[in-house]
């Protein structure tokens, strides 16, 4: 992208996530995009486009949570890509800025989840029931379940392994205002929690959760009116499933082909990265991942884990704000909220939670089906 | 976008609107795909990023429609912009050709809508209840009556005049294969039908459709290889609405505004376009529409359409496919429909609806507070 215009994270903004069943959306949208204007030192009439990320919006209410924040005429896109629908916004605002056709976006991610367990790629909806669904993959747990029980079968992976993610995540989220769990458990009352799919127990899944996220995407030109401290996106991308008549885990997936090709976009490698923020809507996604982004070699992503690498104080963290797992999972906020949490680190932010000296940051955030991977620089 | 590279619509496909209960939304959707791909004489595995249009998809069902045609590892986006879901696709696939961010882009546009009326920008659903809904705007005809009413206070325009936008629109249906609704009306047939909100009767509302539409967008460079016959797509964007504090008809609304920029983007006037694609979710969205791109002056609407300046045979011919109005209005399939019907009569393959050897058609696709101008030229 050498002909392209650089882009700069300008602002990022929260709602904390929880169970907020009296307050509207367009409330906790408004509080996460005042955050991410004041933080970046613009107005709302300075923004040029919008993005909006709200999954179970229905049709057009992406442009209500906007015309909150002012009436100015700007072009409004509600980006969905299920739980990875404020980071493809993000993806698409940094497409625009690169190209020259806007200088100041901002992207809104909003969700106010439904009570119980979603339906995955295969169910049923709108569309015909899905191959997926005859093979067990209709609810997300399941999903998740199996590709950790192949991977405990092919690698030796343990339960242990999978519920220290959980242990993790609880203990980083104490430190982080905006989490919805904010309280340490135990290894054993995550491994003894009630079964969920084996052998994910209830303690290895996200809540469902209501929240809001804001990021404010800028030209590095216009940035410098702003910031002496600019954090770049240097590198993103997005990817859907690859058919390979060859066993998946012996070929690459999307996520690894993804990967190489963002990092070589951002002119780093996985050595270079200092914190990651990783899709764990259950424990098997961050040690499925650590692996993909390239942090150790397929099938050491256990004991990676386990040895405490992926800690704050480790050599690759992880998920440093509590991830999916613990800062809650409001679909369409996920992706704005990993946003925020790489530039608060980046910027030396993070508090209690910071992270010593990060220069590179990395993002993956999966959707049903579709993943986006981004790389963020000081 | 002089720096910028040209856009070229390098095939189109639909599937029939009307209504097909025991079909999956992935049948409707693959048939239109099919059919873009053979006319853009490509196959899927030369399409470089997707993008989906289809409102009332559940998470992530965007991705489902295209691995229907294979599992080739691209970027997929659920772009939802309500009505005008897939023109906005079209829009970003656009941005990101002309960007060099791709050279071959798949819009596919799908709904099946549920029975009965849709809700309005007003609706309460996941938001909370918004002012417009204490407005009378809940409903989308309410609302078009209302736009419709004041037009009839302060500048005459009649009930038949309103109605006669229907005449035209099931006249010029029956020459459309794709349409819905096929069979002529009189003017007495349409004015006589039961009252839906005053002054819009049962026969100048859309019907609920089922449908799909695909579009394969293309740089300048690439659409070499397959055509010496392009079309171009040379101007383009989106607004949403404008604040003002003076009474909205005496001041530009936002249609008047993006018209203007994406005329001047394109390089042509009000006075080169030779056919329009306009949103006729009901009556009077011809007649104010015509105003709003500078067929007429403001006020002129009625007797405009009333003196047949709209017809196939006039000087602006509008919706030559039946519109939204005869065509059908599947939602997140009708901005595509437009695309096609712009993209067929550009290339003189209308048939026995065809305008005379046209070189410019413009789109104006509204989506419940946004809406999107495009302009296409041989």
């Amino acid at each position: 992208m050498s002909d392209k215009r650089r882009v700069v994270i300008l602002g990022v903004g929260l709602h904390p996530f929880g169970r907020f069943p009296d307050k509207p959306a367009e409330d906790l949208a408004r509080e996460a995009a005042l955050e991410a204007l004041k933080d970046a030192g613009i107005e709302y009439k300075d923004v040029e486009a919008g993005y909006c990320g709200w999954v179970m919006s229905q049709a057009g209410f992406g442009l209500r949570l906007f015309s909150e924040l002012g009436q100015t005429g700007i072009p409004i896109t509600n980006t969905e890509l299920a739980c990875a629908s404020s980071s493809r916004g993000a993806m698409l605002a940094a497409d625009a800025i690169s190209a020259g056709i806007y200088d100041m976006c901002l992207v809104i991610g909003l969700e106010k989840m439904m009570r119980g367990l979603i339906p995955g790629a295969g169910a049923g909806g709108g569309a015909g029931g899905g191959y997926q669904t005859l093979m067990g993959m209709f609810l997300m747990p399941g999903a998740y379940a199996m590709m950790a029980q192949r991977h405990m079968h092919l690698y030796g992976t343990t339960r242990e392994q999978f519920a220290q993610v959980s242990v993790k995540s609880h203990k980083n989220a104490v430190h982080n205002p905006y989490a919805q769990y904010r309280t340490r458990l135990t290894l054993e009352e995550i491994l003894n929690s009630r079964m969920i799919a084996d052998p994910i127990t209830l303690y290895q899944c996200c809540p469902t959760s209501d929240g809001a996220s804001a990021v404010v995407l800028c030209s590095e030109e216009k940035a410098r009116q702003y910031t002496t401290r600019p954090v770049f996106l240097t590198g993103w991308g997005g990817a859907t499933p690859i058919y390979s008549r060859d066993e998946p885990e012996l070929s690459e997936g999307p996520t690894e082909v993804l990967a190489k090709k963002v990092y070589e976009r951002a002119g780093v490698g996985p050595e270079d990265v200092n914190l990651a923020q990783v899709h764990d809507a259950f424990t098997p996604g961050e040690v499925l991942t650590v692996e993909k982004l390239g942090f150790c070699k397929p099938g050491e992503g256990g004991p990676f884990v386990w040895e405490g690498n992926t800690e704050i104080t480790g050599s690759k963290p992880v998920n440093t704000d509590g991830g999916l797992l613990s800062r809650g999972h409001p679909m369409g906020a996920t992706g704005g909220a990993m946003i925020a949490e790489i530039t608060r680190q980046l910027r030396g932010q993070a508090g209690e939670r910071q992270v010593a000296d990060p220069k590179v940051g990395i993002l993956h955030n999966a959707g049903i089906g579709g993943v986006n991977v981004m790389i963020f620089q000081t």
